[in-house]
């Protein structure tokens, strides 16, 4: 194997749309994203990889006969804005190199790289948009109507910027045995903790609920502190004390409120209206819906003492998602041979594995992220860990074609 | 005096761009702004009073000969967008009916009633700003270049809409003995403990401070709770921490979060930056400046606690204002004559009998509002109230005058 090529292909692709001072730019069907997306073509006609897209823009490059099986590797190229060169395109280029390394081989297996489209949802909500439809977890109606800020639909720039395949295509109808996706921790235990790979064994349960504070307005100056109905000191009460609930309970959960919206907010108006969202997450299932009823239970109780009322709605969930066991198995098995130091962890966020996960044997490899730092421009992981995940992908590939 | 005028007449005026599922809608300078003052123009034209505009647009309706003094009454006729009926209303038409009861009678005083423009700082930035050009607190040059959201200048709208008068009419200018400003509570100390009539002895101490919290934004699912900088945490404990400081000295301070910003905003991520106001007023000033002070420490407590840094700007502030003490006595006197049920109390909020206190004698009578309400289309001021509040003014005119 190459190595160093893998590391200039990954350079190449990583820098498309990159900018030290903005960081990557290739949100989903947009220009840079469309350059990352011509780029894999090229590479994959090059080393003469059959090219096929399906109904979501989804782009599988393969190479090799399917008398043997069929293993899929891949992530995705789209970024958020201002986001990470690593994030995605690490899971992309690996499929692509282990493509490239074994094209001139005489192969019983197919191999499959993917790009999946929208993974990350900045452009286009839900997330996993393309792996989503691909899978079978949305139907096309529901991903060609989704629209974007400025109003347009998915399935219109799908078909505008010449990326709108064929369903046949779908990874589904290929049927693959196995899908690995390479991937960046995105959080810093790996590193803190000294170790070259994590293994995860699945995806936390992560639930989203909106909550609701409605107290009165009123002018701040002549309302005395003891008739205020002041729906943000409610909901700052609120996320103190599940904030912390959750670092009495780290590290098993993590409860975060990424995003608050207080009306009519001028300074010298007492708030009337808060809403936020409550992100809790939590490889234990249990804990995490407990800690959901706890957390409403506190905020009925802030509600009483501050005298505002409450509206919970839930918003979305995900119970704990297992990876494949012998896939797993494997990986460690490739880990331990190359005597890499390896730790079984969770994915805390989720990634275009899950919905592969409901159609083959699926499982990721992960290597540190630098300070966990992830969708900044700071992401950062060394080009030695690059490799080693790379290295763990290829040993776990010649385990699965029998070449190990 | 007719009374049931007086109550027909608020109610045309304040009925101006009124809408009882939105409440009033008289931006400065802005459709139904226009037509109240056009109103006014015409009702002072009706009673052969003489009418003077200012280079702020500000009107000015004038009876009487000045041989023995001049006294002035007025308020503001703009509102916020969706706010009440009564608020700054109350005081003009209070001066308007004064005028119509008295341009029949030989005068040898000169009673002015007046609308002051952009009170609120709805629309142009800030508040008070008819009142300040008027009295010299701001200079025509600043003034005028005020823009709105839309970036219209001040001096350019006030040319358009014809309201552009001659700097000379400026009530600075005019030397009034007197300015007395009826205006209704918008707090509910009045009404809650069963007065008819506030008499402010001045405006409370305001001080407003911005607040940076700033920590780092990661992903909410792979950062664990013991490596994250949260800032929304930080800035929330601070408001929780804050109220209850207020809440502890009430009811001698108010203490006010009512303006919060949270990037990136975005449920998934833990949040980078938090900026918020805190507006702290209180009738002691020493109070005031002490708590401004411990609030800031809090502040830099949380910001080491939760391992983020600070930052704070003073904004501005304004020191407890006392009015007239002659002008009080006399008020008050009149309230005695009355029966009327009155207390000394503090403005909470500024009014343009601020900037007309640094250049006459100034006082105000208020009225009780329904549930402290104000700025809202629940704001309230019953008839009996309404009444009761001019009957104060006209004694208190009628003393001024040497008639009651």
């Amino acid at each position: 194997m190459s190595l160093q090529d893998f590391l200039k292909m990954f350079d190449e692709f990583s820098r498309i749309g990159y900018d030290e001072r903005y960081g990557a730019n290739r949100v989903a069907l947009t220009e840079h994203d469309i350059e990352a997306r011509a780029k894999f073509i090229s590479t994959l006609r090059e080393i003469n990889a059959e090219v096929d897209i399906d109904d979501a823009g989804n782009i599988y490059g393969s190479v090799g006969k399917n008398r043997n099986g069929v293993i899929s590797i891949g992530s995705h190229m789209d970024s958020v804005p201002n986001g990470g060169r690593f994030d995605g395109m690490y899971g992309v280029v690996s499929g692509l190199q282990v493509l490239k390394e074994l094209s001139r081989e005489k192969m019983d297996v197919k191999l499959i790289a993917v790009d999946f489209t929208n993974e990350e949802g900045s452009r286009w909500q839900p997330d996993l948009l393309g792996s989503g439809l691909a899978t079978g977890v949305f139907d096309r109606d529901f991903v060609y109507s989704r629209t974007d800020e400025k109003g347009l639909k998915f399935g219109d720039v799908l078909m505008k910027t010449g990326f709108k395949g064929e369903e046949k295509n779908r990874i589904k109808n290929i049927k693959p045995d196995y899908y690995i996706e390479p991937h960046i921790e995105q959080g810093p235990v790996l590193e803190n903790e000294g170790y070259d790979i994590g293994i995860p064994q699945g995806i936390v349960t992560d639930i989203v609920d909106l909550y609701t504070f409605e107290g009165e307005a009123n002018q701040a100056g002549p309302t005395p502190m003891n008739v205020r109905r002041d729906a943000l000191v409610a909901a700052s009460t609120f996320i103190e004390r599940v904030n912390g609930l959750a670092n009495k309970l780290a590290p098993r959960i993590v409860m975060t409120v990424g995003e608050i919206r207080n009306a009519p907010n001028v300074y010298s108006v007492v708030p009337q209206l808060v809403q936020l969202k409550l992100d809790i997450r939590s490889p234990e299932k249990n804990l995490a819906y407990e800690n959901e009823k706890a957390a409403m239970e506190i905020a009925q109780d802030i509600a009483n003492e501050k005298n505002v009322s409450l509206k919970i709605e839930k918003g979305w969930f995900l119970d704990t998602i297992h990876f494949d066991e012998e896939l797993i198995e494997t990986i460690e098995k490739s880990c331990k041979d190359l005597n890499m130091k390896y730790k079984y962890i969770y994915s805390w966020a989720t990634h275009d594995a899950m919905n592969m996960n409901k159609i083959t044997r699926t499982a990721m490899v992960m290597i540190p992220s630098h300070n966990g730092r992830s969708h900044t421009k700071e992401e950062y992981s060394s080009d030695s860990d690059l490799i080693k995940g790379f290295r763990v992908l290829g040993k776990t590939i010649g385990y699965l074609t029998g070449k190990s």
